[in-house]
């Protein structure tokens, strides 16, 4: 099988593209070539089969083209501008979700037959609030630029799947914790931040309240999900080629209560409650459940519990975050 | 005001334009310039204001640009390549249904001011089939390409209102009947067909049973939702910029009896049923009922019987399409 990743520099594509040379195989098939593609050179693991590195812009056709070679069977389409930047550079997000969507559709109608293509979208392209469930069926009303592009990518290769040019799964993807490095500008980076710097050691504040909810995922459960997507059956699908996975609805409160369990009291005594009205604004518009009853029944595994989430940060990500953070 | 219409060439800007010119206001505010873009060079009716034609390709932005002029308040944007010719060529529909409307955005955002934006969007956005009652939050799920551009333009134009870009009213036009001219590819091509040909003296067929529903609406009423449009208040709308105007559900059996009743039973027995399962497979799909509350209570009107459909073909187009079909 050859595969390739498209923003495979990032945190998620860095850990798709470890577990791939890990295995070397996906459902049984030998993976026989890997190609990673980034704005920048991606850092390739070690692995047993040959990996291409092709820095490159995705909204450019020809960049793209070269990084999904004739014989691509897999592409898994990660690149993209997250929400804040996107919102903070509306021509920038344009760019890079929407545009580059489109050259990854470019690429894939040269190609001899029609690959199948893993596109990660977002719980950001639905709106509903904190007391939504959302249905399988839910509209997307995207409140963010980012939201908005992605649902518009899932109609373009929802379109594409039904045109015969590529086989797409969009994978709406919960927010992922724990994220590793550093917090960032995005309204959602509280969430990881809460239990990432404690345990690091690091006091941290938390601008809502214990009784609210996320939807929520690990980044070893986005992996799986990832792989799932790559090989399964995709003609139970249908039209519909959006999925919104079975993650975790969890509040701020069960997640601290986790961080106690795995790290202790005085690693919750780190976290300080300080209300920001303005975060609270923008992140009371996510829905924090989802029904996801389709996912289960395509085989959508069931992300764990926040503990679980907490131990995988611990074995996968401190080390690294932690001796990331002394050289800065 | 000044005033663009983008698609001005067509069926319905054409009607819009002469309505425009005729009344030469707008909500009581004087209409002060009109600007008419086209592929070709569209034609202009008599008017108390200033008419510019502009010819040029939907999909160039500098030629939108130029067709969007500084204080520009009002476009209408009903350029669009139809479901039929946008499933048979991709690659148009894509450049005129979507670059198209990329580049509208990028003309708006040039101005001093957001204008008001009337697109339209389709019912060909919807799935579901004969047995749906689309909800006003019903998902768009299209099986067609050209609904799939519908509902990406929606999506951009709702997220470039919220940014303050322009702002967006969205109208999901049902079938509009009664088309003038002639019968063309277009699956829905048999609906207008029962009713004009007959009317013109012609035989025609049928391929779907008396029972077969359609959503749809006038091409008087279809101004009308676009007048109103044009001068709402967009408060109300939020972040929902798609709006499913009250249409009328009719079946092909009510529209002959209407044909009777406006032509005589010679007419209506000008209607051969011929069953055809290839365009039945299509229009099968299609929704032929919408709930249509959100759009009443925002003040648009609702749709006329078919008796009054047909009557109107009778006012405004029957010499025309006659003058028309005796000339080719």
């Amino acid at each position: 099988m050859r595969i390739t990743i498209l923003g495979a520099g990032g945190f998620l594509g860095r850990k798709l593209a470890a577990r791939l040379a890990q295995d070397g195989q996906l459902n049984g098939r030998a993976v026989t070539g890997l190609t990673l593609f980034d704005l920048n050179v991606p850092p390739a693991p070690e692995a047993g089969f040959p990996i291409r590195r092709v820095p490159g812009d995705i909204a450019d056709s020809a960049a793209v083209a070269e990084a999904i070679p004739p014989g691509t069977d897999i592409v898994f389409h990660l690149a993209a501008v997250v929400s804040a930047a996107a919102e903070a550079d509306f021509d920038l997000g344009m760019r890079v979700n929407l545009q580059g969507t489109l050259a990854l559709l470019d690429a894939c109608r040269r190609l001899d037959r029609a690959p199948r293509v893993i596109f990660t979208s977002s719980v950001a392209s639905f709106g509903g609030g904190q007391g939504a469930m959302v249905p399988d069926d839910g509209r997307q009303l995207p409140a963010n630029s980012y939201g908005a592009q992605k649902a518009m990518g899932e109609l373009l290769l929802q379109d594409a799947s039904r045109k015969g040019f590529l086989d797409a799964v969009s994978i709406r993807l919960p927010t992922v914790i724990v994220r590793p490095g550093r917090p960032n500008k995005a309204a959602s980076s509280f969430v990881s931040g809460i239990v990432r710097e404690p345990l690091l050691g690091l006091e941290t504040t938390c601008p809502v309240g214990p009784d609210f909810a996320i939807w929520a995922c690990s980044p070893r459960r986005a992996v799986e999900w990832f792989l799932h997507a790559a090989t399964m059956d995709t003609a139970p699908l249908g039209l519909d080629r959006g999925i919104n996975p079975p993650g975790l609805s969890v509040t701020v409160g069960e997640l601290l209560e986790a961080l106690e369990r795995v790290g202790g009291a005085e690693a919750r005594a780190r976290v300080i409650f300080t209300p920001d009205p303005t975060i609270e604004a923008i992140v009371s518009g996510w829905p924090a459940a989802f029904a996801a009853t389709r996912a289960r029944a395509l085989g959508f595994t069931q992300q764990e519990g926040a503990e679980a989430v907490l131990e995988a940060f611990l074995a996968d990500d401190l080390q690294a975050t932690r001796a990331e953070r002394a050289t800065a």
